[in-house]
């Protein structure tokens, strides 16, 4: 890996608190977070009071602060159930994100060491992106790898890194119909590698773990999409594969890069995929709008930040995907409704 | 990995002999390749007899056989050097070309098992391509993964692949500059995945160890760039990095794919890098001026085989590269004189 030096005072990591007891996921956790300031975000839907043991630096949210903050409008529109997380990108004032989904714990890697997700994310974020043209040895900035004979000179410096987007072992990240038909199929292969997501192509980013640089990128992290039957499994969401496609193309526009790969975390089972079957095809038909809305979406010029882009990209869903399906419609007013509030807790934030 | 039935008679193993003696080369992939038709073909400049050890089933071709098919005036202008190979190419009937520099011998994966090229090269080609959606998983056909979570579905299907580009352990493929600057620099990082390179995207196609699809793309794996001074070292060459260019966009342009990834092999090293410093910068320089031409080639939509494409592609070379460097004017004629040997040989094949 390259030498980057990793600042404890740059980094948040964000939870969501979808299960009430903390304590085992936190203690697992311990010795690579501990160290860090962390917000844990309590689904405003969960009733139960959240546990998170001693020795933490946390600022903890629950329904309560939502509304207070937000208003008593946004909590079940915005930050309900997976979303809750937003609301913890939404008050960090670091320059660094991390999210990792609360029913995950430490990976291994191929030595039977504990994957350290903090350095690998940071590393990802703070090494340059290379977009523009792809590297078959992957990311160059990684330790002992460097650009292929044939890669352009003038496109080795590479460009900011705005999203890393990590993996999970055992618990593979498929939809409900996939999970259903495969109840077996794990992922237990540890791939070694980390590598940029080419410019224009598109990816599920799944929110399961993830980093990002919030302050380049900050208001296109959004929660907008939400399924008529979303429920409290990962297989019964889009939000993140939503907001994952408005960063990617909020990234190509500004510049920017998104990697994927390492850190891997292990990924603990939950629910029954077949139960949730019914729920899960709805997404699966949308996306087939989805896809080649994001594909096909161009910014203006005027377009110079991501605030400026989400309010483009809302203008855009609800022009062109808004009759289709109720869902579309409220996405786009989930999108001005997340700026609404993120520019004013900014406010209050500077004051 | 999926089932995938391999058929001996459906495939050549392409050898370019840049070395005199393939003995130890030979004997180290007998256990992989033994099975299966071998095309040799002589580097015309060799002056040595190649030794080739007894019990594989060979086509051998020196310069000779070379003038007699094609004529003298080709032989040094399309087929010498690492482009040797290309004559293997032409030759070959069967449907599928895999192609190993002879300075390779076969790699380890990470259970210390011998990899076998083979088996994964076509694998890689007979499973699907992915190229409009990225699989952050990987290559959704290989054993034990599928496709993420909010993977269109209509997209799942995919589309032939056509190019299947392995990667190598050992000595990395550098080019002069950096493995000058870094000689202790070797590639030990085994990744195990496959990927289908996105559509649109480019990458620097090395040629020391692929496999093709012959019937759908044989004539755009041709050999044209010659750099001023290329050498008998990879890194002194960029024939194969333009040769890949070209097969990408064409694939882009025809609805093929192209993979990257396994299988390894394992780079003995070979020749001295600070040597090769004054004749690489000239690559260097040009593939600023390569990558945006690839980058922005656009074909008509009468180019619906990969030789229309080549046709219209060494018309664009001629017209926006050839003013600028005389190795780009050469490149286009060597196409033009590639396909007029390709037809030739096939009318013969069939009469």
């Amino acid at each position: 890996m390259s030498q980057v030096s990793i600042m404890n005072e740059e980094i948040d990591i964000v939870i969501g608190a979808i299960q009430s007891d903390l304590t085992s996921f936190l203690e697992d956790w311990r010795p690579f977070i501990s160290q860090f300031h962390l917000i844990i975000v309590q689904d405003p839907d969960l009733k139960e009071e959240v546990k998170i043991p001693e020795g933490f630096n946390v600022d903890f949210y629950k329904k309560s602060d939502i509304v207070l903050t937000v208003g008593s409008s946004s909590v079940s529109s915005l930050f309900s159930g997976y979303s809750c997380r937003y609301f913890g990108y939404l008050m960090s004032r670091k320059k660094y994100v991390i999210s990792i989904d609360d029913d995950c714990t430490p990976a291994k890697d191929t030595n039977g060491n504990l994957v350290d997700v903090v350095a690998q994310h940071i590393t990802n974020l703070k090494t340059p992106a290379t977009p523009f043209f792809f590297n078959t040895l992957y990311d160059p900035f990684c330790k002992g790898t460097d650009f292929v004979r044939g890669y352009p000179f003038s496109l080795r410096s590479g460009v900011p890194c705005v999203l890393s987007c990590g993996l999970w072992l055992n618990l593979a990240d498929y939809d409900a119909p996939t999970q259903a038909l495969k109840p077996e199929q794990t992922n237990n292969r540890y791939v070694d590698a980390v590598l940029t997501i080419p410019a224009k192509t598109l990816m599920p980013v799944s929110g399961i773990n993830i980093a990002f640089n919030r302050e380049l990128v900050g208001p296109a992290l959004l929660p907008a999409f939400k399924l008529a039957k979303e429920g409290k499994f990962r297989w019964e969401t889009m939000e993140d594969i939503w907001t994952g496609m408005c960063v990617k193309v909020i990234s190509d526009h500004l510049g920017f890069g998104v990697k994927s790969g390492l850190p891997y975390v292990w990924r603990k089972e939950r629910g029954n995929p077949v139960d949730s079957l019914k729920k899960e095809w709805q997404g699966v038909k949308l996306m087939e709008e989805v896809v080649p809305f994001f594909q096909s979406l161009i910014f203006s010029k005027e377009a110079v930040t991501a605030e400026d882009c989400v309010k483009e990209m809302a203008t855009a869903v609800k022009e062109r995907l808004g009759q289709m399906d109720p869902v579309f419609a409220r996405a786009a007013e989930a999108m001005l409704e997340w700026l609404k509030v993120w520019n004013a807790v900014r406010s209050q934030q500077v004051s």
